[in-house]
């Protein structure tokens, strides 16, 4: 069973090469511009009430992953799905991102933390009341080594 | 250009029709089960120390969809984009649930609001430093009419 993806549009950052990516949208202050495709725009009406989106992509850089990786946020092995490590078995990324101003179909957004001219697949209004939760435990990002 | 993804699991649910289905994961206190396969089952290891994960998966008895749609909790049109409607042009969902037990490649959790059978394409860890934001306006949702 398969399913196939198209994108709606592209997300335009200041990141050229991997390198350069932030490793979290939330630490990012970096300006981007979401592409949205002709087609898609109407779909956008009413975004503009949202101050964050959520943004679904595709790591369209990455190929191959492994289920033991070592994260940037440490130097231990963990399970891949305990990780937010973009060589995945598929490659589908998400973003948080605060929404600045929308032209057309172009929207300015702050956080990016993607590579330029990564497809986006999706974008959700980021709704507190949904998408947080308290109470919360974070295994080894509670106990991991920093320096 | 297009991508394909292949599920690592499946959702079971209590949810056998679409009626059943609760409007959102964090309303829902319904239990369910992921099943993952066999070869993905090595990157479970360290997931068992975070209280919540993110599911994306897809929606996969969902097929067509509209620019403008009447969400659940409103009676007026809004763009797509602005809305967790279940008919996109790419049908991903994602959901944050309450990670209870792992027994092998079974996950049990709490909080699931998709249809029984629904194909898994990954998990992610639930991080509140990178996945809640403060400051935020939620548009449509704060004003909407409500009964």
């Amino acid at each position: 069973m398969e399913f196939v993806l198209k994108p709606i549009g592209v997300i335009h950052s200041p990141f050229l090469e991997k390198s350069q990516v932030p490793i979290q949208a939330s630490r990012s202050k970096a300006k981007g511009t979401l592409e949205i495709y002709p087609e898609y725009i109407e779909g956008l009406q009413d975004l503009k009430g949202f101050s964050h989106i959520i943004l679904l992509y595709i790591f369209h850089k990455s190929s191959g992953y492994s289920l033991l990786v070592k994260p940037f946020l440490d130097d231990q092995l963990h399970g891949l799905f305990a990780t937010r490590y973009p060589l995945r078995p598929n490659p589908s990324g998400l973003s948080i991102v605060r929404l600045e101003t929308r032209y057309g179909s172009m929207l300015d957004v702050e956080g990016v933390d993607v590579l330029d001219g990564t497809p986006l697949v999706d974008i959700k209004p980021y709704v507190p009341e949904f998408d947080e939760r308290s109470n919360t435990c974070m295994g080894w990002y509670n106990t991991r080594k920093t320096e």
